[in-house]
């Protein structure tokens, strides 16, 4: 070990306008909230504190689930949690894969020990209910698996019939909402979910390292019965199964007990990742769950808009996409990164690459938390615009920024003309009026 | 689920010294650089970040380990990370439980699938080498697995020879040094260590949520020898093992891999915890790791002599006891929670309670990180001299603060007698100093 001294400059990141596929830049406000002091984690307000991040989350997620809280790590932490806590070495698991995470599902659930069943569908495409049943007959799995939003396609698979079709055949159901929750419509109890996973880092608009997670009574039950209190804080009486939980740090029974008002030692609450996260969920609750979504739908639709309207091509199925994220193709004769690069180092704008099959096809544009903006959107669809004519593209000069600026004033005046109306419905059908508005 | 709103005031915590055996007041340093802007998680700003914060660890850890780095999550979460992907199922691992965190790694041990032995001594107690070397050679481990400081006790177990000891008998030789690293003397390489885990959350004045961890070569060897890179970004010609780490958020194969120059895409990066984890190292390489170590030992033999000065009595054996934190046996007539509460409520001053057999006994005072400060443990003092009179208790009228002077007043001529060898000096003999100081 070398004594040599070598430190560092204070902590001073350029100025970048996040608009890839996540992380985006975090709220000030949420920045703001991590700034505060710590207190100690058992301290009246500290368990306070907790029990109101439970209160807000329960309204993201829009459930009545008592076990709602956050998980001490990234959106992929929420995964493992929720995976390892509710399979069981040898139980069957089925997974739905249509884009990377769906692999993420199968991986994790192939290292907890279970008999992973998979069914897939070209990047960009979903399942139909129907399919998901028939593999459900088939395989008979102890749990369904889905990524809701994947942004390595853009698409979010539908999940609304999925919640009965688990419900008949006794399947608990889970999905990862890391990418789309808060900017597409999703609500926990209607959809039936046993188990739901996110991340702060998308439109949540916060910084990665908590994941919000919640679970319905019958999860619960599930994961109750494997309780095995840790060794060095058991007392005569504490709960040891004999199916333990093969992770302790992801030992959900043991995390709902610290979260409960037993307040089991478990692992030190990172109160500083709690702050931001209690933020992201007050800045939602305050601007309404379904304005917040309605916020995603407008902003994503004027960024597809724009990028129709430069004269680009859009990527995969857009009756599935998601509000908030865009895959466009990379026009031809463009070099995919260096455009990137022109964007990063010569506007401060992150626009992002892609995985797996669309690798060096598609650029993804990502509208989400902070940056589901307007003037994020205009900016960056002239930056794009600047980067790509350079570059030796054809584009229709104002081309993006125009449709844009028409979906915004589109909007405003659909928002004047019903003033109660206007969000939920734009919420509720984000597909159908993103696909009007662009023909 | 009800659709009600109900949101919430913004974050704004009571003031509190938090003088407990950890979380304790992060430096406003830490904080302020944890409000700083996010970037892209492959931004060249941000793997630079990256890049510095090993290098900062590689100093704090005092280690030329290349693979030294951050896990996402509390400090617990390295605990895990660094034994899921050193234990296979089956594999014989040696825990020597001293305190409740002995517990804590056999529990995690046995739940990677291990084969655990453990020996135990009374807590305040700690083990002689003969007796770990004696137990090596009965189990033939792979792996011992042994906490250096303990909060639960305030001991902590010498770990000179065991690096020899292992050496000899061929076993990886991991400890956690949560409780202890930067209070008190300790060098990953000249301890011969394989793997060492920690956290935020005590001597480096942070707060919980990321887990700076090291690994010597051979341990890496032992890692990557299992490395499965996940489904989904898997390339033909990629590492799938026959031994795959058990977990995938705790793969260190892979979170290597998402450390150096692959830039293996893994978690998301909680780049809020990076930034203050990346602080945290930075204040100790400025102030130098053997002066942080110093003022720990200073400030820990203050707060010593002062509890003593007030007539307390210490509880352990003094001779092993961390720099850092003490725990002090609960006078005779005085309700130890009581009297905990009075200091929070009226005086703003955490101190903490206690685990296991020592429950209700004594309380536990930290003097770590930020908080290793004269006014910190001067207000205390003070602070406690009136709680516990006015609860009853005999206690000696200014005997806590006069001895805490005491202390500080000799630290200060030696400082100034002898400028250069002062620092080191205490930090290498700290008890005996500290036993002479009160007698």
């Amino acid at each position: 070990m070398s004594r040599v001294k070598q430190s560092f400059q204070p902590i001073a990141p350029p100025a970048r306008l996040l608009m890839g596929p996540g992380p985006i830049n975090a709220d000030p406000r949420v920045l703001r909230a991590m700034s505060a002091q710590l207190v100690g984690q058992y301290d009246p307000w500290m368990t306070q504190a907790m029990d109101e991040t439970q209160v807000l989350y329960r309204q993201v997620f829009q459930t009545s689930n008592e076990q709602t809280m956050l998980v001490d790590g990234t959106s992929r932490a929420g995964i493992e949690a929720a995976l390892v806590s509710l399979i069981e070495p040898g139980d069957r698991v089925l997974v739905p894969i249509f884009g990377r995470f769906g692999h993420l599902l199968r991986e994790i659930s192939e290292r907890a020990g279970a008999e992973v069943h998979v069914i897939e569908v070209p990047w960009g495409q979903v399942f139909t209910p129907a399919a998901i049943e028939a593999a459900i007959t088939e395989v008979r799995p102890k749990l369904l698996a889905v990524v809701h939003g994947d942004t390595s396609t853009t698409v979010a698979q539908p999940l609304d019939e999925l919640g009965a079709i688990c419900q008949k055949h006794g399947v608990l159901f889970y999905t990862d909402v890391t990418a789309s929750l808060a900017g597409n419509t999703f609500r926990t109890d209607e959809l039936g979910l046993d188990a739901v996973t996110a991340g702060l880092q998308k439109c949540l608009g916060g910084p990665s390292g908590s994941a919000p997670v919640t679970f319905s009574p019958r999860a619960v039950e599930v994961i109750t019965a494997r309780k095995s209190i840790e060794a060095g804080i058991r007392t005569d009486g504490d709960a040891v199964s004999a199916h333990p939980i093969r992770s302790n740090y992801f030992d959900l029974a043991m995390i709902f007990d610290y979260w409960g008002p037993q307040r089991l030692n478990h692992h030190t609450e990172a109160t500083t990742m709690l702050y931001g996260a209690r933020e992201c969920a007050r800045l939602i609750v305050e601007e309404g769950i379904d304005e917040t979504v309605a916020r995603h739908e407008v902003n994503g639709r004027a960024m597809l808009s724009g990028l129709r309207g430069l004269g680009l091509e859009i990527f995969g199925d857009t009756a599935h996409k998601m509000n908030n994220v865009t895959a466009v193709v990379i026009p031809d004769g463009i070099d995919g990164d260096a455009a990137r690069g022109a964007m990063l180092n010569d506007f401060g704008i992150e626009i992002g690459t892609s995985f797996g099959p669309l690798h060096g096809k598609v650029w993804r544009i990502g509208t989400m938390g902070y940056n589901a903006r307007q003037d994020a959107v205009l900016t960056t669809l002239a930056a794009l615009e600047a980067v790509l004519r350079r570059g030796g593209a054809a584009v229709t000069a104002g081309g993006g920024v125009g449709a844009a600026y028409d979906v915004y004033d589109d909007a405003s005046r659909l928002a004047v003309a019903e003033p109660d109306a206007a969000a939920p419905a734009a919420a509720t059908e984000p597909d159908a009026t993103a696909t009007e508005a662009t023909r």
